[in-house]
């Protein structure tokens, strides 16, 4: 049992299990692929404070194969990151934060991208703009599954400058970009083997929903036969920003709470559990050492498996606050009736927000 | 944004993910455990040609915790592979060759000792002997999440070795180390957050399933409650040895063929088909490329995109006969029902082999 052991690159695996990530089916892949572009294109407005206005383009390509395009006003996205957010699995910047947003796995997009190319041979299509005076760069990409690393095709391997002018349009149209003209944005188009389907699961219900949770955004969406769907905000606001919050104790796995002792830089327990932990008051602190038998001044760095196993105990035991709810934004009653006017016919409108409770250590919120 | 985007590790994604490899509520984490050892160690004794004979030990050692021990009769793992194989995601030998094995990904049983390891915080346990004259190696590793790496955490960071003869058994002693004398073989022995249950998808429903599909495998199975419940194997005879196949054209994806045209030695396309496939013969070369209006003196490294996709389109319409069976090893019906009548008690017994199939180019078979 020695021959041939070797390292397999994460593309390679995802390639092979493309159903761990939404890719099922024809019709699933569809609806993840529009889905995974929408949570990124919603998530870069938020986080920059824009009103989100998405454009999503379902076309009929060939049997059996549509284009999906996707294109949001958010912020662009700098020029080298490109390559790497849309061809390489596992980059990103929302996995390692304590924030409540769409995406958080570094890798949707480049998943989709990758299934585009598997069953097309089509490269990911990109282009992205920072500013009404600043070029927009243009690339077209696939992902190189043996190595997990994006492979430029255009531009010689640099991708293409599109000047902010009258030239920009004639590139535009040279290159035969889709794009519709906005300050700033990014628009993702991929092409691969679909089913597309009305009714449950669909596109049009996703996107129909979308439209009830976020009441704050703007979709227009055009569909395989040419339907032109407009969902229109009727909130001019932003929802409130997340908040990016230290962990809840209760819950916090074992594994989690001996890694966090040893990478912690606070000299004693009592101050580790008071700084790395929201809720967690001195005498909370004290507590759970206490429950535990090891000393509130011990170093966390020396804490031995059998002391970190007690303190786990100690925590589940011990009488802590419920999490602060503010790092969870919930959309709230009046916005989601709101929405659902908007968007659904009927003579009768509910809706209900739960407070909010932790899995793991982190908090969520049923609405 | 382009703050803080950064590659994300595929064993931090999967800590958070686990849910994806069948870690999803300690019930089922205690049979993916189980399932992932027991695969290991069948495939090891198969490739290796001994019947096996594997050792299973489930107990309990405190609330929702269970120690899972599993030992096979197989060759033995190598001394500086034994890290890597139960610590490291992604890292095996079963991956890329196109050959049938229970275990494929490389991910299972490193998977359940990082699953161990978050929930309990106890490193996982290896000992592995490659010959009765040989000394053992005993490792306890724990997964480094943050860089998908093992740490070694006993001998100093080097493992122990264990030498064959009295001291050996000593030193078994002194350390805790649980293994049954056996001139060869590998034990694993994790700890876990779990649940033991009994009836449709416990860990008894597992070994007893197994034992009925592989009729030449013996198994001591231990139960939480202490009961030892044995199924001894009814053939003395392996199954025969499954063959490394090339892939049937049908179904191969238009991305696989892509990535085959550009990475093939063979100097022509219709030499490409013969030797890259099964099943080619010269003249179904000669019908796929007429079809496709492609030459078949063409250099495979300047086939164009658009001339793959239609020398894909051609692959599906031709007529090719079915893939060789052989590749597929079936248990066989009179195996079965063996399996069956030693486990199962009854009056009347039942078993089928279907034809094999294809799915994107790789067989497979159903009983």
């Amino acid at each position: 049992m020695a021959a041939g052991q070797r390292d397999i690159s994460v593309s390679e695996f995802f390639a092979k299990n493309r159903h761990l990530l939404g890719f099922d089916n024809p019709r699933k892949a569809l609806l993840t692929t529009v889905k995974e572009a929408m949570d990124n294109g919603l998530d870069a407005c938020e986080e920059a404070g824009i009103l989100p206005e998405i454009w999503v383009h379902i076309e009929r390509v060939g049997q059996d194969r549509y284009k999906v395009g996707v294109q949001d006003n958010g912020p662009g996205i700098l020029r080298k990151q490109i390559p790497l957010i849309f061809g390489k699995l596992l980059y990103g910047s929302k996995f390692h934060r304590l924030r409540m947003s769409r995406g958080q796995q570094g890798i949707g997009i480049s998943a989709a991208g990758m299934h585009g190319v598997l069953t097309t041979g089509k490269p990911v299509k990109i282009i992205s703009k920072v500013s009404r005076r600043k070029p927009a760069h243009y690339y077209e990409i696939q992902i190189n599954t043996k190595l997990n690393v994006p492979e430029i095709l255009n531009g010689r391997g640099a991708g293409i400058e599109i000047p902010p002018n009258h030239l920009g349009q004639k590139a535009i149209e040279k290159h035969g970009i889709e794009w519709i003209e906005q300050d700033h944005g990014t628009r993702v188009t991929i092409e691969l083997e679909a089913k597309y389907q009305r009714g449950r699961g669909s596109v049009d219900e996703y996107l129909e929903q979308t439209a009830i949770a976020n009441p704050h955004v703007t979709i227009h969406y055009t569909d395989p036969d040419g339907n032109e769907i407009e969902y229109n905000r009727v909130m001019d606001q932003l929802p409130p920003e997340p908040k990016e919050i230290k962990p809840h104790p209760y819950g916090v796995e074992l594994g989690r709470l001996v890694s966090m002792l040893q990478q912690t830089e606070q000299p004693t327990l009592s101050k580790f559990f008071i700084h790395s932990f929201s809720r967690v008051s001195s005498s909370v602190a004290r507590r759970i050492c206490t429950a535990a038998k090891v000393g509130t001044r011990s170093n966390p760095h020396r804490i031995k498996r059998q002391e970190a196993d007690l303190l786990h105990q100690a925590i589940q035991a011990a009488k802590i606050p419920a999490p602060a709810s503010d790092c969870v934004v919930p959309i709230g009653e009046e916005s989601i009736l709101k929405g659902l006017r908007q968007v659904v016919p009927g003579e009768f409108y509910a809706a209900a927000t739960r407070p909010p409770a932790v899995y793991r250590g982190n908090p969520f919120q049923i609405e």
